[in-house]
């Protein structure tokens, strides 16, 4: 059987194209998109070849769907089901996810796979490896749209603040309020952050910054951020700094900015460059515990179901993020395109079907 | 040189007393009260005899002050200055606080000085130990009473949240929602869980809980409060549970509702039995991953600090716990009775000198 | 097709029966034991109806064997290789396993299948669910007798060092000196206990704790063990403690000697009483940050893997621990009846194949 | 009062000097040395200008020594007492500290105050701060020779094992075997790691190596150090590296060679460059969960009680790094231009007064 599919036809190309429905294994599900959206990283796979040559593959990586196959293994979930579609959908079993670190099972960011190693969703149809292992329920009442942002743009957010370890109180500084920055800043205020800076200057993230629990925007464009925030904390620095944007002269400012003691989240894609580079002093001549992690998202049914509650109970709402709404698969390029493009009133573009 | 005093006579026995003005040693501080609060561990010194008989010893735990005089060594602090009281005050040096649990500091619970080792802070003037270490300024623009919650109700209620490690998502139940157990649920909800329950009956804790981010309200009334938990998660039970009011038979029901893998926080004071009981069927034998936390709030200036950034960014409102406000340090006696008589009314009072 | 083996035929009655090989679906293995080891877990189950009623149930969780069949997504087995069979064989796409504790997967304690929820491995084969992830290849030159006591005496001792959180320097007391124990006594030497107590009695196990590294052995019949213990310590009590052996009584005076700050770590199958008790006063009364943990241990691949890489370099020594050994499946009635009978001289029997 | 020392006079220059005694404070204690050890810090310091200008500042920080005054304030301590000296000596009050990173109290690195903010321990006296807090006993029959390791070498190596988070079974590599290195090999094995890898070519530290507990040694002139272990782990990298030293190319190297979910544990002075740089496709763009600390060693008194142990119950032998054995203070000079001139058989040291 045929579909219909929105692809990556080799590096810097895209378009329509037609491809056999995906079997589905024992393990399996096949999906039927219900609510897409396109991604930046889906920008870096066409138009800077992040990945590599690809030819004919279908994009996209975050979905929400409703299942309409299983395999003969699966027993949670059944055609009909709605479900959401966690970016990342780790093989559990590997020794990788034995160790905590199922999104690199198979090999490091192998548990990326959507768009990547396989077909992604822009599709009629995609297939989910693990379903029972992969997919969350979608809880009634919440909007499909709003809990597409739970594929990527809440976990890799949120993620980082995880990674930043941040407690009670602590003063976070944000660098990138894109939507994953949004949900950094989001996630840093719901994990008790006392002074939270967010270093961005696009005014309606900047807007959404405060609204997510910013207390201070900083804009690189009024001085030096480092400079910024050390005034702005009497020489201290800060306890945490999670980074969701920025390029490799970005990072090195964020081991500047932080406290002896203090840890950096990284859950920025660093696209070039031979060397990322702490800087040397700062950094306490490799003796200041200002520790520095870095992680692609996790995935998997528990961290949706976990996020899904969060939209559940009102403890977070993602719906601002979604500044474009389309209705009809028709849109998709258009979506994607608005991802390339970046127009001033842009957040994120989510497409219904 | 004398000062009046609100002092514990005698078990069961309560009143004002005259008192040297105590001496300031070499690295503490004289603090002249600004705000102070009664709390029910008071209620337990003077009326349970829980920390055994003591003569005319000056109660209370909670203040924010105005700091008097200081000692040669002290270098942060000048007389003047408002700051915050913490009612866990350190030895810094001790082995505990090096092992990273302060508050044990020349023995089991020996960081609880105040009404306890020594007199405490209903007089016109207090001492405290390790001054640099133990205060922390109040920053402009709070009010003290509201800071006054910062000494015990804040952070030992959040120090419920942090034994039980809530992450983003999880489901918590917090049970008590006395002004502590408030004070786990605002924390809890400001850490990220997602289905919050809290355990309690009193009309306004009740609604005081919801305003703090309780999902659902759990009365004993209305069935075994395990029962109830488990018919709401579909017979899971929760991720976290944080003990903040009950008995011992409240403390195995944690037990059961708590799923393997999950955790106990426990920051209620237990007051009569010989022992504490695990279920051991629920415990899994003994091999079931329930982890069972307790402990005593941690104290000194860093805590005070960060939590004090919570007020002053606003992430948390201490206010709607001060039900009972006082003017003058003559309503000292009736502001305490409240706490062992607890009108239906009260969360907790707060005396403004 | 027909095998031989050895089973509980009821509460209490052990024999041989005859069952049928059993299947392999797509995900598993067919493995033939070379070498098991009977458990006092079996004695439990058999003499003391531990798990329940059970009939023709086939015994044993202590294996290791040859793979002679492995099921159609079997990727990295084949017929032939020598495998290490862990006790606990968890799902590994189960939510418990992706929330970090696999040994519950399916509910609690439910990642330990074998003679238990299904046969166990005293028989000519028996069965292994998601092969891939739960069976570890046997490394050259180890000796299949000693690599059986990785199935549950390493992992399940270690976990006790785990649970404990064990850090350079730290005096730990071992409760319990059978075969568990002293895996428990090995794990903290090799973790960097410092002193490093052993309670027990049995001269053979009190040499082999030596041996594995305790610096003091604390008989019971001496005197209490809490107070040797404190009269050891300056009365200051230990930083940790492993539980593998007592009753409830045992687990209270554990509590005891433990110093705030501290853990305990409990791996023994507490199987009697309703409730397990904690001293009330010595908790610091709910207090005293005495944490307190205790699970099933954890198994699958990586965790054989990893034990195994202990006996390949010579970290570990299990080879003290089999003081008899047998040759041949007939033997197997006679190597369990010594773990029920306890001689004096048995630390733990193996049967090879 | 005046005192004998041997000092850097200025940048590259050292001699003997004539200075006062220094004065005791009321928190602090004055010390005779019993044993002192030069360190490779001294040799930047004064060579490299590593810390800036300093004139006729007493250098070492690596001690043991008798008690001859205590301040008034003082406790636990009295003349007489024979003591372990950390190379960081803490503001245990300080912020910092209440973080949990003592050795960064006052600043970055500024728990270091030795032969850095203030004279060093290779004098006649030398003064220690918050004597209570910062000293521990030696231990009856331990050789005070073998305790001086306890100041630096073994509190740094250690360091290095616990920021990699050895866990049981984990492939570890040791980068560097000076005597620093060493102790990250000693520590490693006494914390469980499996595989163990170590990065030199020095045949007495090869050997130390591995009577220390090293498995495998990797030497960087037969070839590509990350290509010799990636094939010797069959393409898979190891669990930890430590680095005990090298430099910036060194450093990049470690991240090469790690598996994504590893840590790196830096305990190196990086001492030149601008930056110290992270292979940016080796990181996984910055999402490969490769979590990189390095961090000055903890010092204080707990740590030297806890370090102390393990000498005392024989876990750790630190006599073998004890090359060189000098009695008599007048050959400081002659032990110091040691460590600036390493000879092939040195690894440490030791003066005996």
């Amino acid at each position: 059987m045929k579909m219909k599919a929105f692809a990556m036809l080799g590096i810097g190309k895209t378009g329509w194209i037609e491809k056999d429905v995906p079997a589905c294994g024992p393990l399996d599900a096949i999906v039927k998109p219900i609510a897409v959206s396109p991604c930046t990283s889906d920008i870096h796979t066409v138009w800077e070849g992040a990945i590599g040559e690809r030819t004919d593959m279908i994009l996209g990586h975050e979905a929400v769907g409703e299942v309409v196959e299983v395999g003969s293994l699966v027993r949670d979930l059944k055609p009909g089901d709605r479900v959401i579609v966690p970016a990342i959908t780790p093989d559990w079993g590997s020794l990788e996810a034995q160790a905590g670190y199922s999104m690199h099972s198979g090999g490091m960011l192998a548990g990326w796979k959507f768009s990547n190693f396989k077909d992604g969703v822009f599709a009629e149809y995609f297939h989910v490896n693990e379903a029972d292992a992969n997919l969350a329920l979608l809880p009634e009442g919440v909007d499909p749209a709003a809990a597409v942002m739970l594929s990527d743009m809440v976990p890799t957010g949120f993620h980082g603040v995880e990674l930043a370890d941040v407690q009670f109180g602590d003063s976070v500084c944000v660098i990138g309020i894109g939507p994953v920055g949004l949900m950094s800043v989001a996630g840093a205020a719901l994990r008790g952050a006392g002074r939270l800076f967010a270093v961005g200057s696009r005014p309606n993230c900047v807007e959404a910054a405060r609204n997510y629990g910013a207390t201070d925007i900083i804009n690189y464009r009024e001085g030096d951020i480092v400079e910024q925030i050390l005034e702005k904390t009497n020489g201290k620095g800060v306890d945490r700094v999670i980074i969701a944007g920025g390029d490799n002269d970005t990072f090195a400012q964020a081991v500047k900015m932080l406290k002896p003691g203090g840890r950096i989240g990284n859950v920025n894609y660093l696209g070039s460059g031979d060397f990322i580079q702490i800087p040397r002093l700062d950094w306490g001549c490799g003796m200041g515990h200002k520790t520095i992690a870095g992680g692609l998202m996790p995935g998997g049914r528990l961290r949706m179901e976990k996020l899904a509650s969060l939209l559940e109970t009102g403890r977070l709402d993602t719906s601002p993020l979604l500044t474009h709404r389309f209705n009809g698969f028709e849109h998709m390029e258009e979506a994607l395109l608005l991802m390339k493009d970046k127009p001033r009133d842009l957040i994120k573009p989510v497409v219904i079907l």
